[in-house]
């Protein structure tokens, strides 16, 4: 029984339907029906003017982000515990041509606006520091926080006072969302973001995932990129009918509540164990090694976080028994 | 009616099937069942050992050897024609972090194996100017011509003899090879290729290639290449799924040959107007401003490629009713 | 006798008369009363705003203005000889993170201003084709050929037309000018030059060449690209003191007038051998090898640079007696 | 009176001379007389064979050094007030193209050992995460600490263990050997080190640092990126010149012991102040606000380093009356 990633979960049918449906001869990369439905799509959904781009990983939507929000020669926030830190074997260092991440602290993975503060501070206006041009931000975050949209939008305010842009992982935005009933706009451009990467492969996608630009005029700038990084895909068409797919209908809310709810369930479980309160599908619990060895030895397969620490992570298609079963073990260590 | 290019076709029932099929719980990344078959099953296809990795566009697979291939500071050899030169947009020197491509002519795309002495020979060995390390051919070229595996050879010799690495960009490989009848070791390792790029998305793939490495001592090295430029997809074993299909029963041959077969159809209608013999799917024509306008006005699609040149492709799945018509219409002119 | 280059000669008694002078203690980097002049020397001198940037060579001024001027993703157009191309180990590549260089043709190094707008009117405005962000020219060319206000005028037109920026490699600017006659300010700034790398070491300087914006709004991320490639020195008052040596009483012109009339007397020795016109201070002559064995032979050093062609330099401090030993030696060949 | 750093004190008398001395006709670039002589003199100097190149900066030096140890996608362990990290403007992932440093912590900017193991523990071996390739070490530190022989072959043993290298940053590593007594063999290549950045501007130079290679095999590599940054200056004699003055007769150790010396007279002076021990010739002592004001107000200009800090760097020519006038100023405070 995997509680390992939401990423490793099946695709959902309709996305599967999706792609046989756009199995047919159309232009190629993105040219094609499909593809070009895809501003307006998210537009739509966003409630503002957007360019949305398919990419197939989310270190491909967070990298060409950043790369075309930050110069060669300077500086991205972001926290210490950032997936693009610590999980994208330094992506973005190859998308930026060498620009530096500069790492910050704060609790359940969120960027703490005093340190945040600080750290700007501390850089002397010269040319012998990096200068910052960005911020990142990853929402829900690594310890499956959620940031509300106020929080956002005093990094965002932030932002805008020191002239530096501010990117959003949103690998789980949709869980985050489900979990605080927060606007999508107000979480997002409302509240300073300039580009975001949207994520549905962890949220019962296959393959596809969308790079939202707020700032609209680095679209072409970021089709460059996409295409020079070997990310225009030929058939571009079996991505963005996958995006549509999940937009449809709002599959992407409907999955991720999905999740959510059962990582709520693991949650109430055993709400003493808990690192962090459970805000989107990710669960952290204080297990001793030996308490993880037995629920592994009872067939549950997760990520050691930390000392003392395991996480598990509930998919959209979390089966009831699985679950049953998790939840019973972890009320019996 | 579509000539544009193969890479604008569908995908092959049994790829879709191989997808529906790998639609599971497994490992995420490259840990999964498909993915892990890879390795053995291009082993066995090759007759040696090789390490296989998916990625999802042949920018990628080209780009990613290349740069294992060539550090910064050196060059790679190509044609002036090469994709790699002229349809990536620079992504080599994105991958490589600024190696130069030196430019070679030869007919039809083909790599002059005179003119590559030369080229070699007119770089003074000094630090001033930059030193090969690679060279990259296409195989079938850019003009449809298949290299046999003697001219590969001839090439690989010359490559070993300079100490240079020999990659080759097989995005139509498949069509090259049931074109001329060798065997596919003898174009590759055989003959001293030590990376390729073998294309399946233009012969009935969805959006999965598999970049070969006969270099095995160079997989860890593209694995954390691939990873650092966002290729290494979440749920990779829908690529591997795709590239096990195309091997399966030889489908891969079978689809070649059928898009060779109608080139051949469109060849033979009007041999006094081909640029080059049609050795793969690709025909050019030689076509005045008028007649293209005229083809293009029975609804032909295709590109202009020169001065009086146009350009058809066939794909695995070509209609006979449409290629009937093109025929006729071509012989109408 | 050497007629290698004019990169090997002495610096004038001046220059080192200056970085004596500037043996004292002063702030670091370009904080310093010599760094501080710069800009106001050389607005002065270019009878506009400049900044003024010290380097330490060619290469660095080239690449640094061309790193700004071109992203990554985008192309430089130059002459197919020139220096960035051939002779400086593919630094453009490194210095803008792999912008491609285009290469034109054109008599003399010179870039014929059709093929310059044929080169670019062959660019697919799309994403596949690297779109040209910059060209460069270098004057006096790599065949001591000498731009005329008015060429470099049509070209800077031209780069205006197309929206894209123009930079000068005046490593022998001031041969040029010496020759033509031209003002300083017409053949840059008025003929629509952003940036120039104005060389002075190859003139009689020591190891300071200077890298001038007329595009002001440059120069903080010059500031910070010099830095970042290592470029800022810390004790630069050397480097700044040298550069207003050279301005002082017009020490450039009069080397460059020296080093130019020492060429005029080889030149007007053997008319009938030149390859191109003598415009500024390298000769290439037409020469056999059993010639050219016999100049070496009598003491004379110098570069093959073709098939049955030599080119000889000569320097600011050229000494009467090898020069005359020089034209009295062609003239027996 | 300038106490800020050693980086702002005049060039010694005897490097001026043999500059003077190189100003004559020879070959360009590094194929002069005075060039040629560096790796005999090195060598002989350490006692076992290098290849040294002469640089213009401490930061080429280092990030030379850093691109040729350390591919793109790995990553340089340094502690975190490392001038490579601090003060170099991100010039290491500009010359290594995208490579990260991972920050350590250390009393006095020395790394320590433990936590040196234990962020190399800490660091998954796949392809997710970055992995280390080189250690780099400054010796003596950003706080004036000076490695102990026993030291660095700790970290070079740890090194040879993990399979990567280690580069030392001896921006004032004279300082550091005048201080400890140890052999500089004994400090570099014999405990481990692979390539050295041999600091001489700080130390009495006027543009001229060394890049020593202990593992020669990287020598062509670094002849070629030296190049490709800019840092081959054509009239290269008039750096070697310097170098090998500063050899001569040992004037590198002299300006060394005169520099410590004048530090040990500020320390001695308030040893209750110190932050940490002096030795080398950089002086951190706790200082309020209000006395740094006094200070800076009688005419001493010096850096703050954090709250309640101040930093004094003495030089090679360091004058009596002031340094009598900044001990008795600190000892009234």
């Amino acid at each position: 029984m995997r509680f390992f990633s939401d990423n490793a979960a099946p695709a959902h049918p309709k996305v599967l339907e999706a792609i046989a449906d756009a199995n047919c001869l159309d232009t190629a990369y993105d040219g094609d029906e499909w593809s070009k439905r895809l501003d307006g799509a998210f537009s739509d959904l966003f409630g503002t003017e957007v360019r949305a781009f398919w990419v197939t990983t989310g270190t491909a939507a967070n990298c060409l982000a950043l790369a075309a929000l930050c110069p060669p020669y300077r500086a991205i926030l972001c926290h210490k515990d950032a997936h693009i830190e610590v999980d994208e074997a330094g992506a973005p260092g190859f998308f930026t041509a060498g620009a530096k991440l500069i790492l910050l602290d704060g609790q359940g993975a969120k960027i703490d606006p005093q340190e945040l503060a600080d750290a700007c501070d501390a850089i002397r206006p010269d040319v012998h520091q990096v200068q910052p041009a960005a911020i990142s931000i990853t929402n829900a975050t690594e310890y499956g926080l959620a940031y509300r949209a106020a929080e956002v939008a005093a990094i965002g305010e932030f932002a805008k006072q020191r002239g530096v842009a501010l990117h959003m992982d949103g690998a789980r935005l949709a869980n985050a969302l489900v979990s605080t009933g927060d606007d999508l706009a107000d979480v997002t451009w409302r509240a300073g973001v300039d580009a975001l990467s949207f994520g549905f492969v962890k949220n019962g996608g296959l393959n596809a995932e969308a790079l939202i630009l707020f700032r609209t005029d680095l679209a072409d700038e970021i089709a460059v990129r996409r295409k020079r990084a070997g990310h225009l895909l030929s058939k571009g068409r079996f991505l963005a009918a996958q995006l549509l797919a999940m937009l449809d209908g709002d599959l992407w809310l409907e999955n991720a509540t999905a999740a959510n709810s059962a990582a709520q369930a693991v949650a109430k479980t055993a709400p003493e164990r808990l690192v962090y309160p459970v805000e989107a599908n990710e669960i952290f619990l204080r297990v001793s090694p030996e308490e993880a060895a037995r629920l592994r030895g009872a067939g549950f397969d997760f990520y050691d976080w930390g000392p003392g620490e395991i996480r598990l992570v509930t998919s959209w298609n979390q089966e009831g028994s699985a679950l049953d079963r998790l939840t019973t073990a972890i009320a019996e260590l």
